[in-house]
């Protein structure tokens, strides 16, 4: 099979499924992209508790990603967020479309597919559940925190470790995110906020096992910032490690870790949120019989510190 | 020239120009809606408040009727209302799709292309004015009536009649309305609410120099039931001379008035907001020289008294 025709799942959310999505799409012509439903802040948070419906902005992010439209505009407007209007400031607008076409045909994964053929998406794109549950975190004091916005935006001290994130209600996989592990041919699951857009997509019940069932390999991409309240101090062992834990045993093939640090310049614009780079502290990662951690510079050379769209492509083209 | 190739130039507002533009759209290439800015009720009127813009319910409407897209589900999502939601519950999609895209491009005629090139509008949608005023009306007792709404859904006496209607400040013709009219060969007024939809298309300052001057045919289509409130117990002259009165002489070539009255079973559904049927009184009209009333069996065979889409089609074949 030609490279360009395998089939590649994307795990995650927030803008680490738009980076991959955004790197793969010159290359790959089937991707899925399966999303956390666990958002429940802003626009996003708004609308799930007053429409009772599946958080949208996941969805959005990756539908634009995949976005084939030559119509630039499209996209603008998608990800466009009103600031003015009593009953509007703060919505995106991709949002108020998932949600409109939602109640328009009562089904919120026909919607998902409705909103995609008017960004002429290539690609699909999965909610990880069509349950509705909300994530819960306890943290090494005992506290419990209650919902992913007050996890990821901390009103307790942020130098609390997270000890365990749960989901409440149990929520199950669903069935159209089960079929696409199954079929793939690579699984990749980050970069992202690892308690908040990574770990609650493998908190559904069933998605360990498809993982461990499917015959795709399956890569992680660390981080390349910690995040305060998140993953503060944390090396790539300890994103790897704790990925693990959740994952379970002999799922992960691969961890692919940035070894290029940014210049001192770059990252003073990172001190007011105290993110750090994230070392490649290979020595410290648990390694298991089928798992191989890799270094690469996949630095974006200049502006945010981000992953590079050409650097992640060829990063996966080499573990096809 | 062939029938097909000619221009035609809608004015109005409402669900008259959605009318019309759907009877034209199978028959003819070059359509251009010029709409009334004078609405400022519900979605629109919020809006209009809010963001400072112009309306965009009338601009929608429009759109709406000339698409072209396969897609159903679009015209669907731009006609949708939500309906909950704290913020909101009434507002149409559509509208905030042009809210949306006006502040993404800073221009209200800009905006209102994107919204086209997204329905994949066959033909263009003109705002008569680009300047932002609000409706007036004195009643014949001396009461001032300020907005739109106001008039179209009277807290005053219904039955007292409107002496006349205005903008306040005045508003300048919209250079692009202006060209569409001296490049017309056909310009359609209405149908539509005579002093909410219609009129306030003519109070724009250069409307009426701007149809004098125009090669083109004009031809005006008489409402099928009056309305409580505005045109109460008129008749299709009352209609056709108030028209007159606002336009100025021989500007109008063609009255075209329907002669088929819907059955009592038909119109009983009409007498809970007190509307009645418009009698073809033709022996009242005024007569200019180059003027000539008509009138044809217009009525749609069933359910609403609406126009039947190819019975104006027909109507406007015959003229052109």
């Amino acid at each position: 099979m030609k490279q360009a025709n395998k089939k590649i799942v994307v795990i995650g959310g927030g803008t680490g499924v738009f980076t991959v999505l955004t790197a793969l799409k010159p290359h790959f012509k089937n991707l899925t992209a399966i999303v956390t439903m666990a958002d429940d802040g802003g626009s996003t948070g708004i609308l799930r508790e007053e429409f009772g419906m599946l958080p949208p902005g996941d969805i959005r992010r990756a539908l634009i990603a995949l976005s084939a439209s030559d119509n630039k505009m499209l996209a603008n407007l998608f990800s466009y967020r009103f600031q003015e209007g009593v009953g509007l400031a703060g919505h995106t607008f991709g949002n108020l479309l998932i949600t409109a076409l939602h109640r328009i045909t009562d089904d919120f994964e026909q919607a998902i597919e409705e909103a995609g053929k008017i960004l002429l998406a290539e690609g699909k794109v999965v909610p990880v559940t069509l349950d509705r549950a909300q994530l819960l975190a306890e943290l090494e004091d005992g506290q419990i925190i209650k919902g992913e916005t007050n996890i990821d935006i901390p009103n307790h001290d942020g130098r609390i470790k997270i000890k365990r994130v749960w989901l409440k209600p149990e929520a199950a996989l669903n069935p159209n995110a089960r079929k696409a592990i199954l079929e793939a041919d690579l699984v990749i699951i980050g970069p992202g906020d690892l308690y908040t857009s990574l770990i609650p997509n493998l908190l559904v019940k069933g998605m360990r096992e498809a993982l461990q069932k499917t015959k795709a390999k399956v890569a992680y991409f660390t981080n390349l910032m910690t995040k305060f309240g998140e993953t503060n101090n944390f090396s790539a062992s300890d994103f790897i490690n704790t990925l693990q834990s959740y994952l379970g045993k002999e799922v992960l093939d691969f961890a692919i870790i940035n070894n290029r640090k940014p210049s001192p310049r770059r990252l003073a614009g990172y001190i007011k949120e105290r993110a750090e780079f994230v070392e490649p502290d290979l020595g410290n990662i648990r390694l298991n019989k089928n798992f191989m951690p890799v270094t690469a510079d996949l630095l974006r050379p200049k502006g945010f510190v981000r992953h590079d769209s050409e650097k992640i492509a060829k990063a996966i083209r080499m573990i096809l």
